[in-house]
């Protein structure tokens, strides 16, 4: 039986969107119980008003204090001992569940994840990884912003975990790995790009080179290795753009009557195609690196959002991700011990 | 009277794009005069194939040699003095024309243009700008990929530099500038970023503050700065995102019957909605930082794509960015040594 812990108070909507996520995992996924962690009142409040209640696969666990959504992390990490965040964390510490999930602020969450957790032996620091669509399936990206200067050692990390996660949740044997750049140079990228790529070239990775940002969505590469910076602007550059290329096909279909016509045939066509974008279909980021699974959902996440999140943490729970990048960085370091 | 000087010879397509653009913009574009620069041969066929000729508006100036799109920069530069790309340079630094257009390699392309037009006093080294589209009209952004590393006050320089360029082509007084940066972490961006910040701050410029990927696209901005490498994967998975869209909108129509039917309705809207996110619409860079004005046009460039380069040329020559840059550059200096 896996449990997950849910941060009920993260996010920007709390217990009205972390509630009923709950009851539609509960249903979806037999094999699954739920912890929802945080202030008792508001959580049963909105139980009641779902006409839902406690059970043994639902069970409320208080945490009185709320880490804020601009609360600075060191602030929370010091000052909200009994937050539902930090609670739900400990409660992945403890065993008593498998994973977490929070919508809360995103520093927070890091600092309190690896201060509560601690990362893996032999990781620098943990990263923020995710899927996204590709024209054929999807690709996992890391890192999204948990590190903005990155050393060679730690992206030829990040290309590990990501291999290995991507293997676990997705039995694929040999996770195509690309290392991102920039294609203009004469001799291209940074130093650190072009450190990475030879220690990703003397790895056991089935590392496949440079892509460019374009090779992102083309769905070559099962795993994009880059840093933080990069990343978190390649991430939200993404969801911008998507936002505006809805916003372009809504204003032309409102254009006139003929158009609006011509959106009420298509609407079955629309609505296949944004069910394909939709971003809530990717929600649920992955703190990877630590000693325990811990989801970042979007701060904004809808019902429908967060129970992504929840599911991308049934998922890394069931496949025990973390304890797998454990064994195999283990076995690399021996490996490596005797290789020297 | 304006007059550019095409690389007839770059580009994956050369003179098969190269010559109908010009001809193209002969018709549009009265004030101004075209000299191909290139192969007399091929030029030649090419306007016998479309009935031109050479006319005072429609020059071909000879060049013997022509850069290959994978040619080291460094070889381009050193060993092809007699190059279309090098020869259409030349005239810009001769006067004869008052900017120069070319499809071929960007690395050969920034590294002649350096070595022939020299970089403007104040200005450490040329990026890359161009035109996106946004929500609302369209915003500058730079550098993406001349330069893989930027100090905080080569940051500056680019800040400087789109700002003029923006208020230049656009009548916009005072252009906003963001500073590109990831909202993530706990004291936000790395110590380039922030140092950048700081002088951002202190400068003339209407600062408006950092600005995360997701808001390239709202149109509250005019100019966004970051480094190349950063910019360059920026644009490139723009390029690589808005491509699976279409993709996938395509797909959906062309699912069945019915859906094929209701791309028939839909059509004209489906082609308001291409027109506006068209990337040859938004086709021409600048290698800005230069004693002239070089634009670079996608190497892939179909003749609507490299017309709307040579536009760009136009718009850039006639409002004399170029010298406007240098004398803003030298105003600020002479200000600069006064308050020293």
């Amino acid at each position: 039986m896996t449990t997950i812990a849910l941060d009920a108070m993260g996010g920007d909507h709390g217990v009205a969107v972390t509630v009923p996520a709950a009851l539609a995992v509960l249903t979806r996924a037999p094999g699954v119980n739920l912890i929802l962690v945080g202030q008792r009142d508001p959580i049963s409040a909105e139980l009641n008003r779902r006409h839902a209640q406690e059970s043994p696969r639902l069970r409320v666990h208080p945490a009185s204090e709320v880490v804020g959504m601009d609360e600075p992390p060191a602030q929370a990490l010091r000052g909200k001992k009994d937050s539902s965040m930090r609670v739900a964390i400990d409660l992945v510490k403890q065993g008593t569940a498998q994973a977490a999930v929070s919508a809360g602020n995103t520093g927070a969450l890091m600092a309190t994840a690896r201060f509560v957790l601690k990362t893996l032996p032999g990781i620098d620091r943990p990263a923020i990884i995710t899927s996204l669509p590709t024209m054929r399936g999807h690709v996992h990206a890391l890192d999204l912003g948990a590190n903005v200067d990155c050393s060679p050692e730690q992206l030829l990390q990040f290309a590990i975990m990501g291999s290995i996660l991507v293997a676990a949740i997705e039995g694929k044997a040999r996770p195509r790995v690309g290392l991102l750049n920039v294609g203009e140079e004469d001799i291209k990228g940074n130093e650190v790009v072009k450190k990475t790529h030879e220690l990703l070239r003397a790895s056991a990775l089935n590392y496949c080179g440079y892509v460019e940002g374009d090779e992102i969505y083309t769905g070559d590469m099962d795993v994009i290795v880059c840093d933080g910076f990069v990343g978190n602007v390649m991430l939200k550059t993404s969801e911008g753009l998507a936002r505006m290329i809805t916003h372009f096909i809504k204003e032309e279909f409102k254009r006139n009557m003929l158009t609006k016509l011509a959106a009420l045939v298509s609407l079955p066509v629309l609505s296949a195609f944004r069910r394909r974008v939709d971003p809530r279909r990717y929600n649920g980021a992955t703190l990877i690196g630590l000693n325990g699974t811990v989801i970042k959902s979007h701060g904004g996440a809808d019902t429908l959002a967060f129970e992504n999140a929840v599911r991308v943490a049934i998922a890394e729970a069931n496949n025990q991700v973390p304890e797998r990048i454990g064994r195999e960085l283990a076995a690399m370091q021996a490996q490596a011990a005797v290789a020297s």
